[in-house]
């Protein structure tokens, strides 16, 4: 590579990098926010404080399971966006509501920790006794994941059904193949979805099985 | 300065990246923090959590239109700009008051979203009760609307009338077409704020309305 | 300027763009959550709601002075790093503190827009009645602006006194005016500080002069 | 590809700069709200504001004693990332657990300074009466501290161990220094911890003491 006379270079930036900043300010927001969810113990009632940090359990799970699923969205939305060479209109307001969507996971993550808080303070009472309210919440909770999940896809579709959208290094093969990733995955949150209608614990453990499993397998890149 | 088999460039970003970055970021915070104007339902009245969350529809339609209203805001504002070649320090001071009210959208989404949830829960009640609150919400929530539109539009000219703070690739006939659009733009928003006076559930659907046409409608790019 | 057989060049940003986005993200956040800072009006004592919006003016006020008193400052920062080429680690650290400064704003803020708000409704009271809690809020306020202020002086003489620090382009007639700009700065917000112990409305008046002036009057720029 | 006379160049930043900015966002929001987690003082017990914000003071040191933490790593974060050339999908999900982390902290701040309150509003106080909440508290909150350090050392030898992630530009002995200097960081925050059991007042103070040493001594740059 050679320069002549080049004091300094005008950068004209990747015409879809100020979309992927503001989505990316979005994730980072959204992911951050989470910890607000968690409401400090209340120790006024006399009983010690390690004992009311333990009660929160169900706000650590729900963080942790939050924050590690948001986490994966990003970094396909990272690998998706490496293909993405044009953004359009339309493009844009797909992906804004996504972003709403990302951002809402703020919202069960709360009402999931504040149900299962009220359904007593240890793991056992989760298996066996089953409120109705923590019914709810977790599939709640789970139904933005698919919702998330399904966004994501026709997003995907979109793009990838208009070449003119699709960075000039996009390789077909590569499309193909994240093609065949995407297709099932709206499916993935289905079964902690309907679990959550027989037992709370079950669908609480298959959605902290998914994030983990995420996270150890590597998805396809661009 | 001269540079000769230099593999590494100095790279000198566009004069307004970091006026553009701050603003994103501050759009995106903005945008965000609308999630944390939804309160979790109240459950301990012992009515299910189902209902409660129900409930909370005035939230989840304040929650949406603002959150695509703010999306289309800055939609425009990204297309704005990519004409702005330089910024001087009221440009600042004006886009700091256009931020300003952004991020105020937080506050009557909010005072929306509490009035109609003491309305009650029905949209049936809404359309056949007519608090004074809710006209207040209402209209206090369109307003902030034309404040924002009318700030921009103050902003667009502003910059346009200064073709020393017009990007080079400006051309004159983008201006002129955005200029034809941006002029009326601030008057969408007076119909659902006038509407207030007299229908909140009209003023409403007009609000949530808009939010889709623009989400429809491609704007003039630059 | 010329290239050739350029195909892709390996972008070395300024060596003090992660500092510089860094910053500009707390200045951006520390800015939005202000309207955190606003509560909505309790609506459930049976007075309108227009009434309820009226009663919040200190809040207003204090967001809107907090919020342009925070873009100034982030206009001076924005000026300042222009100058800077290389940072070091202590220069890490004095800007962190000014940025831990400038994001405590948001704490005065919310407890002068208290305070006030306990004082009564109206403005006329408020010149009237001189209670001792909105003297001791007001000049907390301002203090934190004073040491804001003297803070971003230590770190720009810090700079200035080490040439290395300086960007290659930073010009000593641009320096020189910018120290003789900055010299005086902190006093700026000594008198509305000293005016909290006699007049609550007199200080708040400076207050909000300082961040009009400001917003008015153009700083050197590098 | 051939470029001419062409004033514009194709941008390709960095292969890692989009994780380095999504993990600046995060940094970035979390060390901003901590500002959140200092509640305004009750004043509506009678006694004066000013009492009232001094009996804060632990809100004010536990925000300090955050604020500069959470800045020293990501200084360090900073300095490591300007030895990472690529990354994979086991280093982004090291980095999420580390950025899980770094927000985390300002959950145990929240409980630290509520617990600090509880025990009484001198510095006296806090010496001579020793809570078992405050134990617990103080403990919580340098665990978090351990935990971080622990991480990052994971996510630093994780990164050297495979070349293929290194940037081309880092030099053997600047990764051996900082392998040096890292060994070891996780144990620091061990005696602050293993000190809450005996003296609340003795770990605070270590922690504050770690803050200000980590501020004062360069760590080793790339």
């Amino acid at each position: 590579m050679q320069q002549e006379n080049s004091a300094v270079t005008i950068v004209e930036p990747k015409e879809t990098a100020r979309v992927e900043a503001f989505s990316d300010g979005i994730f980072a927001i959204a992911i951050t926010l989470l910890i607000l969810q968690i409401q400090p113990p209340n120790v006024t009632h006399g009983h010690p404080l390690l004992v009311g940090l333990g009660e929160q359990w169900p706000s650590y799970l729900a963080y942790a399971i939050s924050f590690m699923t948001i986490l994966i969205i990003w970094i396909n939305h990272h690998n998706f966006f490496r293909l993405v060479g044009r953004v359009d209109h339309r493009f844009l307001i797909l992906n804004g509501v996504l972003l709403l969507a990302v951002t809402f996971i703020n919202y069960p993550t709360l009402v999931l920790a504040q149900s299962l808080k009220e359904l007593g303070s240890s793991l056992t009472s989760l298996i066996y006794r089953m409120g109705s309210d923590q019914d709810t919440a977790i599939i709640f909770y789970s139904a933005t994941f698919v919702f998330v999940s399904l966004w994501f896809n026709l997003l995907w579709r979109y793009t990838t059904s208009r070449p003119r959208l699709l960075s000039q290094r996009a390789q077909p093969e590569v499309i193909a193949a994240i093609d065949r990733q995407y297709r099932w995955s709206p499916l993935y949150y289905v079964p902690p979805m309907l679990l959550g209608f027989f037992s709370v614990a079950a669908s609480l453990a298959v959605n902290a099985l998914l994030a983990v499993s995420f996270a150890l397998v590597k998805p396809v890149e661009s």
